[in-house]
């Protein structure tokens, strides 16, 4: 077993394997990881962190693709975490991607890595933190979450990121617009790719539309055409990252975000320490098993059962227990 | 305040003032509801939780109208829980078959409950699972859970139902199948809705060949055909429900579903439970604000803030306390 300084070390030197176990450990909430993140801490926050979301189909990989291009011939380390909280069932489009994405896979600049599972203990979004922050440590600049879908999980996850870009393309129903709604929202960039295609210019008005009837007093989102394979327009999408970028440092937003970000990440952490805990007792006599069967058998109710294994973990604060026993 | 023995007795009556504080308590983990719910458990497990979800405009409302037209001619009483995890940005369609469903808020026997926030503590899935035990305690026979779009919010939400619904129509392309992937598991039934209109057939066969694909060695969830307005095929969705009903009472699935279903909940209550521990010692010099403004500011990294806040919460278990100090 390395210890922290030299696992701290190697993954500062870029080394994958190293890295790719504290990832790991980080997912299982080991204590050893701790040690190593306190290391490294000090090391990360340098890397721009990109999210990007959108309809499957619409072309997100191509995007990311030509933006890691862009940032290669800039001579910037690029590391992407590709998520897709979707099952196994959904196979063949999103696969295809991952592989076009693989040309890159001989760039000892470019570092994948695929998050395909919920991660066991506090989901996806903490997962995706601690990939971001592991990757951040190995020295990569730039740093792309990827997402596929457009539900809360995707939301969440793009959430982490310091500019989010939304990826649309022309000819979508209304339905697929009603779906996007949350996704909407967080939407610091859209870019309407295979901008070739007829409609195009309406996809670009709705938008523009939709932007008007939200209303953003700071920032307004921009959008940006692009048509990846020919890598039009992705110098005016680098261009619209690098404006929202000197938004958030030059107004209090970037600021404000850190904060919010430092509070889900908290949070994240110390509910998965906490399933941990329940989980590590389940076996025992009071623990988590015998409720479950005490509530499936309708036996005991849930309510009354998670109270009593809640107090058995969490002991009350001092004036509360006083107050009980006194 | 009435008292918990109160309480418990005009949710009974089912009364709607009382059943609806009851169910934001339950949301804020007051511990009175806790009270209640203690009084209510013996008298709930009776209704039957039928899930619904499917795209927007799949026409999933005017099925939920037809199933309680159904449902009331048989003297039935049908609560509904409509949840909507998108943000009100969505508006309009939705809202529409909201409104659409209302032909039925003048009739007693029916009590819809919209819940269009995830929950403040703890999500939408554990709020849901609320709303319907007190609807069961307010002694609805039929209890439907609808839910609009297809994230992993509404897998969840839909897992806690006895039999998951998954509505589709013709014509949706293939971009829309991949979003459904997570879904398509979960199903018990599957309705092709609008399928007075071309390609329901088409749409039939792919499904079939999903499931082909899938192997479904217990239950193949049967495909049904309906055209909501004018009736056609509701009695034959209403079969296959029951079908799918006598089906997890023959097999052990009935009892394998009821135990997952109490370890999410137990699960879920817990972790609300901890979240407003958190909270409440939040504003503490060594609680969880200080902790954000440190990791915001990057003075602390999170790990090693999330492992000092939680040992203030949840002590070490004896024996590695023990080992800790010895």
């Amino acid at each position: 077993m390395p210890t922290a300084d030299e696992t701290a070390a190697l993954v500062r030197a870029g080394d994958v394997r190293a890295s790719a176990r504290l990832m790991r450990d980080l997912d299982d909430v080991r204590p050893g990881a701790v040690e190593v993140m306190k290391r490294l801490y000090p090391h990360t926050g340098r890397a721009y962190v990109l999210g990007i979301t959108g309809n499957p189909g619409a072309g997100k990989s191509t995007v990311v693709d030509a933006l890691i291009d862009h940032y290669r011939k800039l001579g910037l380390r690029v590391g992407v975490v590709a998520v897709d909280p979707s099952s196994p069932f959904s196979g063949g489009a999103i696969l295809g991607d991952r592989i076009r994405m693989q040309r890159h896979a001989t760039d000892d600049g470019v570092f994948i890595r695929s998050l395909a599972t919920r991660g066991h203990l506090g989901g996806l979004s903490r997962s995706t933190s601690d990939v971001v922050a592991v990757l951040d440590a190995m020295g990569f600049a730039v740093i792309i979450v990827e997402t596929v879908g457009v539900g809360q999980d995707e939301v969440d996850v793009v959430s982490q990121a310091e500019t989010a870009v939304v990826i649309t393309v022309p000819g979508l129903g209304d339905e697929i617009q009603a779906i996007k709604a949350g996704i909407l929202e967080i939407a610091d960039v859209f870019v309407v790719n295979k901008a070739e295609r007829e409609g195009a210019d309406r996809a670009v008005a709705e938008l523009s539309m939709m932007l008007d009837l939200a209303g953003h007093p700071e920032w307004r989102p921009p959008i940006v055409k692009t048509s990846a394979p020919s890598g039009a327009g992705v110098a005016e999408a680098v261009a619209a990252l690098e404006a929202h970028g000197a938004h958030l440092a030059e107004s209090g937003e970037g600021r404000r975000r850190r904060s919010l970000r430092a509070r889900s990440r908290l949070l994240a952490l110390l509910e998965a320490r906490f399933r941990r805990a329940v989980e590590a007792r389940a076996p025992e006599p009071d623990g988590l098993e015998v409720a479950i069967a005490a509530v499936a058998e309708r036996s005991e109710d849930p309510y009354s059962a998670a109270a009593r294994l809640f107090e058995g973990l969490v002991p009350l604060p001092r004036e509360a227990a006083a107050r009980r026993t006194g």
